[in-house]
């Protein structure tokens, strides 16, 4: 059984992980019979008041607390993750994957990744693992592979300003419909745009449903 | 088009809306063409870390706060929201159902339910519009149709205990596989166990979306 890790963020599209990116993901894998193993950051985080869209002052809360909420309890703090472990990554969206796993929302091109995050994602790719991003994570494997010289050729849709920053992070912008995704043969990295262009919850499923059938089929038979 | 409301209860399987069956319902429902208005109410709820499974002392949040992060913040208070404005109602589980909505989790057969909760259910099925409910959801419409003396029919799975408890509220219990689901054909009434028995997301899924499809068949032809 082919074991993928998933890296959430939070909980919640504004602070978080997209719920409904991170939650396709989980039954388009288990349904396609991979063993996930959910991991996030052991971190504290800001928030977003989600009925409202404002910042709530003040308060914070922690990214792997908040992320069990999406799987029942069922996660690990990324630091223990060994990535011999895995078969496969795929990091889900949200607002989340550019605020606390890395910080791109606020410094774009200048953004440091969490190194956790940044161990994992560079363990999997160098190990030619296939690695799976969509909606906005594909900022922060742009900046990961970008920053190890491997020219990565990712999508995060069609929108002109975000697609520049990830040039400048040293990788090749493509761009990519919402219910299509883009695969980087040489770094085996499959990426496409969920919820950057998605107008509905079918639209974003289409997307992430074919993503998870590409990178089922990149990791190749169960041994 | 069919208008669905879909009352939510909070964002986390142990303080709130189980949320893979919130997004499987949503998914299964825009997929069918529904349009669907969700709902939660405007009240403080206690916390449960989701990591350890342990109640947070001093900590309250928003249910209609927390809800909206499950659906990019577009939700309703459900006091605002007039039913004649429906065509038929969707309640997914989670401790949320029964602890927020209703505090079926700690009195049982004596339980409470939230008052604006207990109108929507109750103008719902009295206008002869259909209703789901999954997992421990059932438990909430079983109190609210059997003080109506309606005689509802629903399933929670196979709980011995939470079944007796049902039918101590004017329910008959039947039991029902978690691929399955319980038609009430007199109330229009569907439900489903989901995560009362699902041992993985994909067994809750089948549940769900064998209920949305029915809920949307019981609706009919849209006008």
């Amino acid at each position: 059984m082919a074991k993928v890790g998933v890296i959430l963020s939070g909980c919640g599209v504004y602070d978080g992980s997209e719920i409904h990116e991170a939650v396709i993901t989980l039954l388009a894998l288990n349904r396609a019979g991979a063993d996930v193993i959910c991991m996030a950051p052991n971190m504290e985080q800001t928030i977003v008041n989600h009925l409202t869209g404002e910042p709530v002052a003040g308060v914070t809360r922690n990214v792997l607390e908040e992320s069990a909420r999406i799987v029942r309890g069922d996660i690990r703090d990324i630091a223990t993750v060994d990535t011999a472990e895995l078969d496969a990554l795929f990091l889900p969206g949200g607002f989340g994957a550019a605020k606390n796993l890395c910080n791109f929302a606020e410094k774009g091109s200048n953004c440091e990744v969490h190194p956790e995050v940044a161990r994992v994602v560079k363990e999997i790719v160098t190990a030619k693992k296939p690695l799976a991003a969509v909606c906005i994570a594909p900022a922060l494997v742009a900046k990961v592979l970008g920053d190890n010289q491997l020219e990565p050729q990712v999508t995060i849709g069609t929108d002109k300003e975000t697609a520049e920053t990830l040039t400048a992070l040293g990788a090749t912008h493509l761009s990519c419909p919402v219910n299509e995704f883009v695969v980087d043969s040489k770094n085996k990295i499959i990426t496409s745009p969920a919820y950057m262009l998605a107008g509905n919850i079918s639209e974003a499923a289409e997307g992430i449903e074919k993503t998870v059938a590409a990178l089922m089929q990149m990791i190749g038979p169960s041994t």
